[in-house]
């Protein structure tokens, strides 16, 4: 498979999951009716749509691309000898583009609308910790919290792909893997386990909404998640290895 | 498989389609005790029913027509080339017959309630803007929002059902993808992708209820899908033709 | 595969079906925090939990019975050509009875809260119609509710489980498929499309509760299930004999 | 498989089922906006997560350590016939070290929050009976209730790893039977089936929070699952035996 559609494939995957996963966020996850009768899809909606990103997306691309989606994943499958150091910048590249576009059209949307609960303070699905996480969480716990969440993602990915582990099934795996990870974590973040999706809505709140926040608290969602991943591949290769003796 | 048998399954499954994802949404969305609590199943129900309309019909009827049961889809397959020219137009008929059909008896079953939440005003899940938008959006988010969802509904399904994708998991990628777009999407237009779908209520409140505006709306809702749909269908040719360099 | 074996499966797994699906109606439906939030499944979480009962025993009994637990289930593939008749007796008496049973044991357990949300007026999830319909539904459109989605529920069964049909995912397609069912109606009826289902629960009331009508009532959901399901048998199989043709 | 790695891996598995499952209760089950929607995951949510903590492990972890999680599991395969006495009580250290650990980041988390649900004097997802029962249910019904649904959850676990049925679906089976145990009974005691899942957290009550009853309760969450788990094992053995007749 040449790069140029591994690029594209990653590009797409990426605007899907920054724009569904985001965009069930910000445009369903608060609906009431005229009588206050909340109908939105709340945080298990949106643990569900993100999760769904990953799911269908790896069934479409997964076998172009892999479907990582994520800059972390990326450094995790290095660090497990799954990818070649090559594909990293271009994967990441892609990523964070597919990521920002998927924003961008977002943004767009969700803009046309008289009533809706959209608002720029509420910012537009970013991550964020200490005044900034939805639940008040402070730094530390925010970082713990990313790093954990992304080694046990990377955890299942590592482990539903491997050779032992029942073919086909691992997008299942992986997408409900990441709905799980949002039902726990959305209100102490908003969730990233992934610096493509936290960058793609960081850099429209600059740019078209003059809100800093985001960007200046993005170093965090860089740091954790990708921290995070590369424990769990080193972790697998040693587990792995191990199995040999 | 002669194409008798594969309008009959076109006819049930987008009957299905449309009784059960209209259906919850018109009859179990929203569901107050006498206290007051909602139980309804609210928009991520309705997400799921529609998603799981497909999935059951995929797995049903998959093997005898493909299990379309939408237009959009029909156009995005012919585009990438694997649907003949031939079968488009029954399909497309038998698409919107079982979508009629099946809003029908909706309207039969919903009439019969004393005190439910059923109301002709909600506009029995028929799809609109601007005003006729759940969200408010006006026309041009609405129209972006349907053709941009339709493309990524019908890279799902073109990539999931491609012969290196794992066989057998195509209707669950393209079920659940089908709930993460209405996870998405409820708020601007109710969500369509779907010209069939739309079409069914709109007729329905046009012969029954005396309401004008879903007809007078319905081209948005075969325009945006089938653009979206086919784009796809021509990007993925490009993109496989691509693979054989 | 001995007749007493498949017995003991479908009466195990009716009694799972009546005590998880009615169970999670009766306990969990409604939850309230002491200041007032919901935080109780809902009709989202009673069509999740019914649709589980029939794919979790669908994948564990499946091989022995053919996990019907459900009277009009079995009725369909006699007509479909599926079942011999001798089975067709000592199956519905193990679903009957595995459903009374199931019911008895969630009656005992419901009984032992001093402050939950229990109350013998609240029916026990029995199915009823008019002033028994949870949303007020007649009895016509709550038969034709009941005969046309046990239709569609044996044309999920009689094509997920088809040769042609992919091997080992028929469960998923099944349990999702009653969830969606659930999605639908629980507003109508309470949802059956079981006679089994219904029975266990109408018993208990009038033994230990001296409430009448859903003993009353039960003949309706006899009836429409069986008819709506002998009616999807016969498609089937003239569906089925003309793909010879 | 050498048991230096079935311990590790039992150890990470019931690490993820106790952080995840009690943490989406802790820190997601409420979540008000500043207007008072209900934003939080709810029962049905926290019913998703433990339910997908047991599916994903399944998935990465099954090839190596079977993925118990929860010495009632492994008692039951004991009793089954499915697994070698010297095996179990390792497999049960590492479930509860586990299980501790994992509470133990969660708890870390969870005190971060200046401003979060999160309430000592909730529990801490503890599982309890009489006036800790989430419903108020005595101490009689909360163990029937506790060996009844892990009775099933064995049979579930038996019957879809049971060398006739489809192969590689188990995982589906097993974790959505636990969401559906889940969506049953959190009212009940909020849920355990799992001894290693309520000792966890009970021990860091006890030494953080200085709550002495959900260690003092404790017992009818070690005796009721393992009790329930050894009758299905019995049971299944027995089923199994009668099929060579």
């Amino acid at each position: 498979m040449d790069l140029s559609k591994k690029f594209l494939a990653e590009f797409f995957g990426t605007f899907w999951l920054v724009f569904g996963g985001c965009g069930s966020a910000v445009l369903a996850a608060k609906y009431l009716t005229p009588d206050g009768v909340q109908l939105g899809i709340g945080f298990v909606g949106v643990a569900l749509a993100f999760g769904l990103t990953v799911l269908t997306m790896a069934y479409a691309i997964g076998h172009i691309s892999g479907c990582h989606l994520n800059p972390a994943v990326s450094f995790g499958l290095l660090f497990a000898g799954r990818m070649p150091f090559k594909d990293l910048i271009p994967y990441i590249l892609a990523q964070v583009l597919g990521g920002a576009v998927g924003a961008g059209f977002l943004y767009f949307i969700a803009s046309g609308s008289g009533n809706s609960g959209f608002d720029l303070k509420n910012g537009f699905a970013c991550n964020g910790f200490d005044e900034h996480s939805p639940g008040g969480y402070t730094m530390i716990p925010c970082a713990v919290a990313e790093a954990l969440l992304t080694f046990f993602f990377l955890m299942i990915i590592l482990g539903a792909t491997d050779a032992k582990a029942p073919a086909g099934f691992a997008p299942i795996a992986i997408g409900l893997g990441l709905t799980l990870i949002h039902l726990i974590g959305i209100p102490i973040t908003n969730l990233s386990v992934n610096p493509a999706r936290s960058t793609g809505p960081a850099l429209i709140m600059k740019f078209q909404g003059s809100i800093d926040w985001p960007v200046k608290q993005l170093w965090l969602f860089w740091a954790a998640p990708i921290g995070g991943a590369i424990v769990a591949g080193i972790v697998h290769r040693l587990f792995a290895s191990e199995s040999k003796n």
